[in-house]
């Protein structure tokens, strides 16, 4: 099991705990609205760090992909729910893939 | 090798393609900015499906990660270095990995 | 009355007209996730714009305040009811005000 | 002078003020990504409210055009810059608009 799927383990773990035992319990207690507010807020700092400052772009990536999975987590989903959505679209190339996307 | 690092690795491989070859590849054509600009679409379709379709919210996770590789992909970057950034900071408590973030 | 006030005062008259009928009517049949979504896209253009391409961030700004127009308006809102917002504040300086907002 | 047009007066004034003396003049001095980081966060704010807390939406637009107010200030453009951009834009029909503007 590498960090990645520590942390979605770890995140998990976390739903329903003390809010004061850890900042994602605290996340968890405060609601959906609040996690997809954070989730906000790290993709836009994840843009503008690959437009200014790619040196903190991994550090950017790695907290946007941490808010990702509380949000998963909050909607009791997990990061291998996301790969399975991965693996389904494999086969498909890309452009077709976009085209087969419901878009609005 | 899961469906999420063949992913990066498809997705790293076609930096360099011919445009026209796949989704991907264009995305690369067209430049950081351009990419940055769909992760912060993605972004916000995630947020909102969470809000209004959860349902749907592993899928906009799916395309949210998709666009995310290809952003550290355009910097150089991949998967890998992201883990990386998550193994370093595992160990440390989530209050104290907040404070400990250099925020603005 | 000026060039926004004319703006969001047609906007608002779009309200349930045939979505064929113009860009502002098929966003309103759309419903306020789409709209919302937009505005997200049009902020991520405009903070994109402001650090790669300051010459065109009049051009996205205009955007964003078109698509803010919009989804007030499909909830009832005008720039009036912001203006009351802002008139409400003034008296209440910029880090005491900041302080009295209701952050999370 | 209407709410909108003191609040972009004041916020033009206060570029290259004491960081100190107001919450403006802090934003101006930490320059760009910083203030774009902000406009972001209050464009998610305003997405949830719409979604969420309705009535909380107008005060989170008045958050939004603030700081898009500050993000045009640093780059030397007032809101009249945005009405000149809407100014030239009338005219033109919502939908040919949209196909005229160019987009990515």
């Amino acid at each position: 099991m590498d960090a990645l799927d520590r942390l979605d383990a770890t995140i998990r773990d976390r739903r329903g705990a003390d809010p004061a035992s850890s900042y994602v319990a605290s996340l968890f207690a405060k609601g959906r609205p609040r996690i997809a507010q954070k989730l906000g807020e790290e993709a836009t700092e994840t843009v503008i760090a690959a437009l200014t400052q790619p040196d903190t772009l991994a550090s950017e990536a790695a907290d946007l992909l941490f808010h990702l999975l509380v949000l998963l987590a909050d909607a009791g989903l997990s990061l291998d729910d996301v790969r399975a959505e991965l693996a389904r679209r494999e086969g498909v190339s890309g452009h077709d893939e976009k085209a087969g996307r419901t878009r609005k």
